[in-house]
């Protein structure tokens, strides 16, 4: 149904609404009065060939003049809009799949055409938060089945790209919930790709952290390739570790995550659908999943952990991905930087096997290289490790780690940043605990990830005999501005760091 | 936790988002990036001594200049904001009752301490869209026993005004799901105020559809009472018609009412506990409760209707409310007008018994307030029929309308559309389906509620015999644009009314 009336044109405004599709209206449009909107209905905004369904939001200021309309970011992404094009607003047809939301929270079971249709729709921008959270609430709390995970899992992958290696074995790495400063990611590939089996690697950004894998790694080399870039250097490296975000994996999942984390539900169906369906659609055969346990880490309890265990290996079974699942100390932080440089730093050292390398770091990222060089069938188990370790020593992974950054675009130095401020023990005593939360946020407030030089060092670890003025951490800034504020937060909160006499 | 900085002032941007608190920041901001706010963000914005949690979205754009915040109107509204204010924003703190959701979410039974502390927060504008679609997804599908629907209907009612009547017995009646043009409220509240019974009446206005009950009387006269004046006018008339917006009879309903019609999702108990916190916050005793079933109704089974009485007759017991539910025919609309001024109309000429008066309006109207009637201790079961009809056509319900109206601020003449629009039937034949929703729509797109002399005057039920040309119904409008506008959509679809030859 269309109808004629006098065109509408697109004002840029620059509103920023994240993933949400937002469509901006004058409260005198003709067209609002004519379809009878109203504020918060979802409608369908065309322009050319593109539509997308976006939430109205009516504005009643000079801002928007008359006869035009605005758009979200999201959405002017979307449909790809220039300022002063002609857009088309109608009213949207009622989304089908939302029955079988309906269906599940009724506690029906849904079929694998079922997660398909909805995910289709979620993919494409058809569900509101509201629908979303409806979604995610309705099969949250035990209420998908092994068979009805599969099925998720499956449509997820189906929904976006997928990438083939010409490889029969290709590894993979997944670590569940973030500790600060965990950034094994570089090590064990080039661990794993000096050994032989391949690792096209691809991490994310930071979301909530002070820094994401692919942040600390594109201080040392750039990360946004495309595939045929990647396909290259895995060719010739057998590993890289590339921006996952150039690639458009599971796309679903971006979606669903960004509801998940407003909610702060962690379903274990939905993130066992989740992580799979990023590792399936980047083409790995086998999956180590690393899950740090511990009172200020994702998952707190081993019992939580079992039970994620169990999902993920028989979910991987009927998926025919090889699943491995470990779990690691999750009570405090791993290496000493937090933050893109001060990471990058730490990588470097444990990699050269300098003498001051953090121990806890190379460790980690040794026995995870190990469990994942078992996949190889020509290794016994429990060889892992010690194999791993010899690569390491004979700085056989470093000269790895160099080629790959070389194929990348070229091993960049890491900067160093301008203003650093020394905290100091108040007291003598002993470190018995470290939020990590705290130590994220106090990261994050001093400029990270957005400032690669920024974020904090940490000098002790748990456990540590301090004396009063011993050094406790260092406060990384670029700007005397953000330094300031770390430093106004950490007089407000002294719990970061507990220290017991 | 506070921090020093320069302070952020108000600019009105007039951006209205419906009920959701919405902050607009500078993507510069000096405070976003300090405290490492991210888009989407939930937020504290204080104002004064006001404060409110609220939506982060992102203006990177001239239409906020440096220093310079927004609030969308709701926001504007509930902080009491003036241009130039200096407003504080900072990190909200985590929402304590979301732990009670994710209970439910696990299949727990919630207690009325734990509804009490969502509800609380609902109602404080501390829950976003994404937050509230979870909460009433987790309660949906049969999710809450009778005992919860109890405590959340008690904790609805508690978190709100409450009005209070001087008399044993206070009736009323609800309408479950709408007819267009089911408009019996004015004339039942006559028959039975002149009756003797205390009705003190509000009514909201239309929210999807083409009048609300507040919107027809306003056409009649001032519905805008505050308590008080609803107070001095029941004592001296027993009744009275009022808008329900100028009370804040549970105002959590309002919040959740508007989610869960974007999810299109009836919940039984969310039902129950909507419709009857706010008839036990408007300090009723008796309500009856008319659930019109057919297949474009807003109940569409026998079977669902028996539920949502089981529900509803054994919570209102549990809260010591007398709770009489009644079906009705709900196939097709009632009365003749369609839109506040020709709704209006129909009321009038069924109060003064004028012979083209809509019969079927006058019968459901007498049944509605036979029922009513009964809910006297002194008049036995079966008798209230016989005494409303006596009544009405003698006129005393006239009387007492008019002089209702004339408390409420004085009656008023019901004006006429200056432009309308005979619509005739194309074949001869028998009407044999009219579609309740699309002739909403095309009373709507007419201009009704706004403009009140806007909608639609049916000539036909189900079953009437046409002719070529006979007239179906008139379109009235407030403006030529209006009525080419219902025209228009009137040409692109053509099974609004179906005829059989």
């Amino acid at each position: 149904m269309t109808f004629e009336h006098s065109p509408l044109h697109l004002r840029y405004l620059g509103i920023d609404t994240y993933k949400e599709s937002v469509v901006y209206m004058r409260k005198d449009c003709h067209i609002c009065l004519a379809e009878g909107f109203e504020v918060h209905a979802r409608v369908r905004v065309t322009l050319g060939e593109r539509s997308i369904i976006a939430t109205l939001n009516i504005i009643d200021s000079s801002i928007l003049p008359p006869g035009k309309a605005s758009l979200s970011e999201h959405a002017w992404c979307l449909l790809a809009a220039h300022e002063g094009d002609e857009i088309q607003v109608t009213h949207a047809r009622p989304i089908h799949s939302l029955s079988f939301v309906r269906s599940k929270i009724y506690g029906n079971t849904l079929s694998e055409k079922e997660f398909s249709s909805i995910i289709k729709d979620i993919t494409k921008g058809r569900y509101s938060d509201i629908h979303i959270s409806s979604f995610l609430t309705a099969c949250a709390g035990g209420r998908l089945d092994t068979q009805e995970i599969v099925s998720l899992t499956r449509t997820m992958v189906e929904a976006g790209d997928r990438l083939e290696w010409p490889s029969d074995i290709v590894v993979d790495k997944h670590c569940v919930g973030g500790l600060p400063g965990n950034r094994t990611t570089p090590i064990l590939v080039s661990i794993v790709a000096a050994f032989g089996l391949t690792m096209p690697k691809t991490s994310s950004r930071a979301i909530t952290s002070p820094a994401g894998t692919a942040d600390t790694m594109e201080v040392l080399a750039p990360v946004k390739l495309d595939i045929a870039t990647m396909q290259h250097i895995v060719q010739q490296e057998k590993g890289c570790i590339a921006w996952g975000g150039s690639v458009a994996l599971s796309p679903a999942d971006d979606i669903l995550i960004r509801v998940e984390k407003a909610l702060d539900l962690d379903s274990e169906g939905q993130l066992v659908a989740s992580v799979l369906s990023k590792k399936i659609a980047a083409g790995s055969t086998h999956v180590l999943i690393d899950i740090p346990i511990g009172p200020t880490a994702k998952v707190r309890s081993t019992e939580m952990g079992n039970l994620l265990k169990e999902y993920l290996e028989s979910v991987g079974n009927n998926l025919d991905i090889v699943v491995k699942v470990i779990f690691s100390d999750g009570t405090q932080p791993v290496g000493r930087g937090i933050g893109p440089a001060l990471e990058a730093r730490d990588i470097v050292s444990v990699l050269k096997n300098e003498a001051q390398a953090p121990q806890d770091l190379r460790e980690r990222a040794l026995l995870l290289a190990g469990q994942i060089i078992e996949f190889s069938p020509d290794i016994q188990k429990g060889k892992g490790l010690k194999i791993a370790t010899e690569i390491l020593d004979k700085g056989q992974a470093w000269d790895k780690f160099q080629r790959i950054c070389k194929a990348q675009g070229g091993m960049r130095d890491i900067p160093k940043a301008p203003f650093t401020h020394i905290c100091k023990a108040e007291k003598k005593g002993c470190v018995t605990h470290i939020d990590n939360r705290e130590i994220a946020r106090l990261a994050k407030l001093a400029g990270a990830p957005f400032a690669k030089v920024a974020g904090l060092d940490l000098h002790i670890t748990l456990g540590s005999k301090v004396a009063q003025d011993t050094p406790l951490f260092t406060i990384h800034a670029n700007s005397p501005g953000e330094l300031d504020y770390a430093l106004d937060y950490l007089n407000h909160n002294d719990e970061i760091i507990t220290i017991q006499e």
